[in-house]
C-alpha cells in the first residue's frame, strides 16, 4: 500500500484502528509513514503516547471529548472531521490550540458527512471557516464504505471514481481560497483495487493491514494476503454431524458474517510454527456463540482431530476481532 | 432468579460471564449464593481470586487449559464438564487434584454435549467416571440453547420440559450407582418463563441479571426488566433522511441484531441521573460499523437532539455488549 501510495503521488495517512498495535505502527514508520489515522481520541492519545505526531480523527468531533482534542493539540498536529456548522461553532468557542480541520463529504454511503449535493451547506461551512484561528480548513475527507456492499470490482472502482470526481468538483471550487487544500479517501477496497489513486491528495485504509475473508469476498486480496488467524483450541468432536466444537466465539471473533448458504463466520487452517494453510476443504465456521463455535467439515478432515489441538481461523472481519484479541496478539 | 429458584428448591448457581464483575457478584452473596458458573479457565481465576470458592466452568474442558485447573482445584472445589471419554482419560492422567465432573448432554440444540439418546457412549463414560479418584461425577448438565430459536413461550416449556425429561430418565438410571448425582440446566429463557423449576437440581442462567432486547423479544421479560444500556454520544445529525449519527458501534455494541425489517441492533432511551426512559417511538439502531452508528428516527424526536447529547442503546445482547464495555461500566 505505501509502494501503491508512492507510485500515485499521495500522501499515505493509514488507518490504525484494525491494528491498534504500537508495535506494528512501527512497520509503517520504516516505509515513511509519519501521519495517521485514528477512531477515537483515546485511540489519538495511544498513539501520540508512542511518539506519532500527526494524527487524524476520522470520526465526526464529539463536544464531549473536547477536553482530549485541547490535551491532543498542545503537543501534536491534530485533524478534527466536521460535517455540521454547529460543531464548527463549538469548537470555535472550544478550542484552546489550533487544529486541522476536514469537512466530511457524503459521497454516497449515506453514514455521515454532508451530501455532495448540498452546495448551500459546504459553501456555509467553508465561508466560516474562513475567518477563525482556532483552526485551518484543511480539505475535504470522505468514507466511500459503500464500497463493502459492492458486487463486483468494477462497482467499487465506479463507487471510486464516482467520489473522487465529486470531491475534485469540490476541491476546484475552492481552490482559489484555499490553495492547500486536499481530498482525503480511503476504503481498503477503493485502495486494493484501483490501481491509480494519483485524482486523491491522501488515502487512509486501514484493514488492509491484515485483511480478512469480507476483502477476500470482495476481491480486494487473495487468501495469501490474509495475515491475522486466530488460534483455537479443539473442545469436542462430533462424528455422526461432522461437527467440531472450538473455543472460539463471539467474544473472539466478534458476529461478524458473510451470507454464503447460511452464516459463514470464518474459515478454518492448519496452523504451523510460522504461518498456516490454505483454507481447509468443505470446512467453515458455521455458528458462534459467546465463548462457543462449531465447525462443519468432512470426515476426512476430522478423524484426524483429538481434543486440545490447535485450530486457525480466518476471521470475516479483522479489524473487530483485533480489537477484541489485541492483548493476545502474537506476531509471526 | 433467586427467590424462584428457592421456591423451587433447586440449587442456584448462576452464570457470571453476563457480568464479569465481581461487583456485581456480591449482590448474589447478598441473597445466599456461594456456587457459581463461568465460561472460562480465566474467569474463574478472577472470581477465585475474589473469594468464591465452588466454581464450574460451563464449557467442554480443554487439555490446554491443564494448568489452571490444577492451579484452581488446588483451592476451590472446580467442577468440569466433559463429553468425551478421550477427555475423561486424558484428566485422569493429568489433574493433580479431585475435581468435580458433569457429563454434558445435548438434549436438542446440537452445540455440545453427548446427544441424549446415544446410551452407549453415556454408558460408556459413565462407567469410566466410577473408577478414578482424580475426579467425582457429579451429574448432567445441559444448556438448552434451542430456546434463543423458540417462537413462542410455549415452545420454550416445551423445549425446557423435553430436556429435563430426558435428563431425569437418565438420572434415574444412574441413581443406584451415583446416589448423590445431579441434573443441571439453566437458559435464561427456560429460568425465566418456566415457573416451577423443581425437575431440575440446579440452574444456572446468567444473561438474566442485565436481560436485553433478544430476551425481550423471546417473551423472557419485559422492558422494564432490562438493567443495562450504553450512553451514546450524539455526534451527527441528519434531519434531511430523519437520521442521527452515534458513538456507539460494533466495538461497544457487538455486531448482534434482531431480524425486524431489515436489522436492528439496539432500541434508543433517553437516559436521566437514575435510569432511562421508555424506548422512543419509531427510533431504532439500523445499522453499525466500527465506531458509527445510525439511529433511524422521526422528525419530532430528531428536532431536539444536538451534537453532544447522550442516548442510550438497549443492546440486542447484553452478554457481549458487557464484555466489550465492562471496564466503563457504571452502576446506578
Amino acid at each position: 500500500m505505501a509502494e501503491k501510495a508512492r507510485k500515485s503521488g499521495v500522501t499515505f495517512r493509514p488507518h490504525f484502528k484494525t491494528h491498534q498495535s504500537t508495535r506494528i505502527a512501527e512497520w509503517f514508520r520504516d516505509e515513511g509513514v509519519e501521519k495517521i489515522t485514528v477512531s477515537s481520541a483515546d485511540m489519538a492519545d495511544q498513539f501520540a503516547g508512542a511518539g506519532w505526531h500527526d494524527i487524524t480523527i476520522a470520526f465526526p468531533a464529539n463536544p464531549l471529548e473536547i477536553k482530549a482534542y485541547n490535551r491532543l493539540s498542545r503537543n501534536i498536529t491534530l485533524n478534527l472531521i466536521i460535517d455540521s456548522i454547529e460543531l464548527l461553532h463549538y469548537l470555535q468557542k472550544n478550542l484552546h490550540h489550533a487544529v486541522g480541520l476536514f469537512v466530511e463529504i457524503d459521497c454516497g454511503y449515506g453514514r455521515s458527512g454532508i451530501p455532495f449535493e448540498d452546495q448551500k451547506r459546504i459553501d456555509h461551512i467553508l465561508h466560516s471557516c474562513r475567518t477563525s484561528e482556532k483552526y485551518h480548513f484543511k480539505g475535504f475527507l470522505t468514507h466511500a464504505g459503500n464500497t463493502y456492499h459492492a458486487n463486483s470490482k468494477d462497482e467499487i472502482r465506479q463507487i471510486y471514481n464516482d467520489s473522487i470526481h465529486e470531491l475534485r468538483r469540490l476541491k476546484e471550487g475552492f481552490l482559489h481560497v484555499f490553495p492547500e487544500l486536499i481530498i482525503s479517501t480511503g476504503d481498503t477496497p477503493s485502495c486494493s483495487i484501483v490501481e491509480d489513486l494519483s485524482k486523491a491528495d491522501e488515502i487512509r485504509p486501514g484493514n488492509f493491514v491484515y485483511f480478512d475473508l469480507m476483502q477476500l469476498e470482495l476481491g480486494a486480496c487473495t487468501f495469501g494476503d490474509i495475515a491475522v488467524s486466530v488460534a483455537c483450541p479443539v473442545t469436542g468432536i462430533y462424528p455422526k454431524r461432522n461437527e467440531i466444537l472450538i473455543h472460539g466465539g463471539a467474544v473472539h471473533l466478534s458476529k461478524e458474517y458473510l451470507a454464503k448458504n447460511g452464516k459463514l463466520f470464518g474459515l478454518v487452517v492448519q496452523l504451523s510454527e510460522n504461518g498456516w494453510s490454505q483454507a481447509i476443504p468443505g470446512t467453515i465456521l458455521t455458528s458462534i456463540s459467546q465463548e462457543h463455535g462449531i465447525i462443519s467439515t468432512r470426515p476426512e478432515f476430522l478423524q484426524n482431530i483429538k481434543h486440545g489441538d490447535l485450530l486457525g481461523i480466518i476471521p470475516v472481519h479483522s479489524c473487530l476481532t483485533a480489537n477484541l484479541l489485541k492483548d493476545s496478539m502474537r506476531i509471526i
